[in-house]
């Protein structure tokens, strides 16, 4: 079970993540392509971070929303979610390039992420730009009860996928994770988190919000570097899990 | 002689310049990358158009400034600028790379274009993200009276160089194209434009605005597609040069 | 029955709509804020111009996404729209007062336009930032079938109301306009587009697109300054309402 | 003596500054337009604050460069400044009027500041830009050695003028603030700031970084909200100068 964690979102004089803290801790670097944060100097330090670590480096981008920070669904058609994925891919690749580096996958971030989950069409307009882009990318996408359509889809343009699931986050019985704004949808203990941590690593069941098991396949945890509580949680996991490959 | 020519500058709702005229005459465009002009959706179909006339195709980075469209001149640090031209020319490039074709020069513009020419730490901050690219690109900049130095920064970061110069502008006797603001800057005659032309291609002295000789070195003239008398001229120059190669 | 116009949507080097032509031909003009289009100085410009021919300024709101044109809806929460409201007409209005005018309505652009009469809750959350705007400005805002919630919002928020419709669109049975994918949805023929915009003046029942009566209140008719062809539409609606008040 | 701060300088989800800490210390707050920081809904919160707390409004417009935070100098014309400048104001004083506010002044940010202190030019264009809006505004600009044509251009556009000077920067003969890059140009501790400040409030003489004495008029101080150290340095100075009025 490998770590992946949203990285470089900073931008200009703003500050955000502690990626210095979570770098050493994880497998891969979900980074931020411009579009809802990081720019190109910090893309380009994010990337060299990533690369002393020997972190595998992934795209993460987004709607063009700096001020919602990718978080607000735009009404994209599949056709302008293609070329903003083959941009926002090509540029962090030629900064990765510069740096030594090469990009492994990528990842959606924010709105993106959730509505192509949520819209076929548009989860076939980033598989687009990954095959069309000359670099061999996996597609990183969540996992949840029924992976059927996703695998499927991915099969059909023969791009790779990982699976990723949250140690932090409450399901439901679908496999989805539940809204934030649900009482109880996000842990904060770090004991829980761990247990999710090891029970989707074992592929043993979780429990789901409603206490139902879930069975849910996953190549790779979701974790947070955002403050000191999620560097904390994050080492828990990792000593939980043993150490990187 | 080759013909190169800013191209892929409207951006989303809005129009600029007749890039469909102008592509079959030319044998290099300059693709804007987002930041002056061009869009994900722009760049695609600019590329598109280009690959189908077997156009070489360059990277046209600028300074990020839409509203100004690049002409701005904008204190950037050459750390920021080689960031800057990095990820310009990736996002062109993998875009270029799912048309089916390839980067082969950059081309700064505008405001970057002119500030590089000026400062020998931003040309060189230019050269190092051309060199840091894994494309073996050129450089295109503008050929002056004296290319010494210009010459010798690209052999320093083994960066080939393309000259251009202009066959519709007037120069002074360094070189230098002689600014817009002055009277007598801009040719609009046609014949005037082609005779021009044709002693920078054939290795004769042009007149200076001052009426003095001028040796200009140039591996490509710079056209402009922006509207039908800027077509013709370049048809005229086109038919003076002899067809495409 | 007044004749209202999108305008100031160039923005920098990019020119869109013939401001010039339409308006001596308008009553009011709705004026982009820098959002989805116009800068600074074009919003200079174009106040000045609908000032000079006796205009009723408008402010013409946008979502920020200047690529898309304001075209794309976007997850805008309640309090987002009215801070982005209130920012975009106060933009507006000082420079407005700047050249010697005050705007009188507000009319949200694109997407925001079509949310906001979607759903009552950005509706409300326009109106709010126009009552808590110091310039008692109205709303212009589209006819239905039924005005009766949107009236009694207005009515809430004690901001006037503009019913606006459309000459050049065909309309459902509830009174909306049909969507532009539609074949016959949008009339290119002058002498229906006259018809439609008599009928809507007189008070006369105008034809649906499935043939049906349909009554319409408009205090106001949207017309388009795109193209010689749109210009040319105006004049003939102008000249069958008659002129200017 | 009064004293003013910047303030308003996060960014969607970015945090900059301890502005609830700091506001209750200071009589100006500088808030930031949306242009190099500051987004609607970080205005209206900004504004609201320092409404709570009685401090004076003032507008803090920048040149449009949110990666650079306005720091980094643009070839603007004066046309381009007067209409940025009213742009902002505006923007700013709408989102206060419906908070309850109203501004009392505008200080031009980071490069555009400096820009205009460097080029009477653009100083004017500023100018003209408050003159022009209807809000009976002031100018803060910084003091020199010699404010005489600083005084007569404001008296020429008939706007107020507020002196500002620094506590915490070492200043040269002439009376302009030492370039950050030079050694010794930012004093860090803290009775050397009091002095400073305590100086600058009596009317005395103020030390060189070479030295010698120098007489600074000024009607407000810079202070600083970024992190606790200059939160201390604002309660020391105001411990110094007395109670807010």
């Amino acid at each position: 079970m490998l770590l992946n964690c949203d990285l470089g979102e900073s931008f200009g004089a703003w500050t955000m993540g502690l990626d210095r803290e979570v770098m050493p801790l994880i497998d891969q670097a979900n980074i931020a392509c411009g579009f809802h944060a990081g720019d190109p100097l910090i893309m380009q330090k994010t990337l060299s971070l990533a690369i002393s670590y020997g972190v595998s480096l992934g795209a993460h981008p987004a709607y063009p929303d700096l001020q919602g920070f990718g978080r607000r669904s735009m009404a994209f058609t599949p056709e302008e979610v293609t070329a903003l994925v083959l941009y926002q891919i090509g540029a962090l690749q030629n900064i990765a390039a510069a740096e030594g580096g090469q990009l492994s996958y990528v990842k959606p971030h924010g709105a993106l992420y959730n509505d192509m989950m949520r819209d076929f069409k548009l989860l076939e307009a980033v598989l687009i730009a990954i095959k069309k882009s000359p670099l061999s990318l996996a597609l990183m996408a969540m996992s949840t009860a029924d992976n059927t359509k996703l695998k499927q889809l991915c099969a059909e343009q023969k791009v790779p996928l990982l699976l990723e699931a949250f140690a932090d986050r409450a399901y439901d019985k679908q496999g989805f994770i539940v809204s934030r704004s649900t009482p109880g949808a996000v842990y904060h203990q770090q004991e829980t988190i761990v247990e999710q941590a090891t029970q989707l690593a074992s592929g043993q069941a979780i429990q789901t919000l409603e206490g139902e098991d879930l069975l849910l396949e996953a190549d790779t945890l979701c974790v947070h570097g955002d403050n000191p509580e999620s560097i904390q949680a994050v080492e828990a996991i990792r000593a939980a899990l043993g150490a990187k490959a």
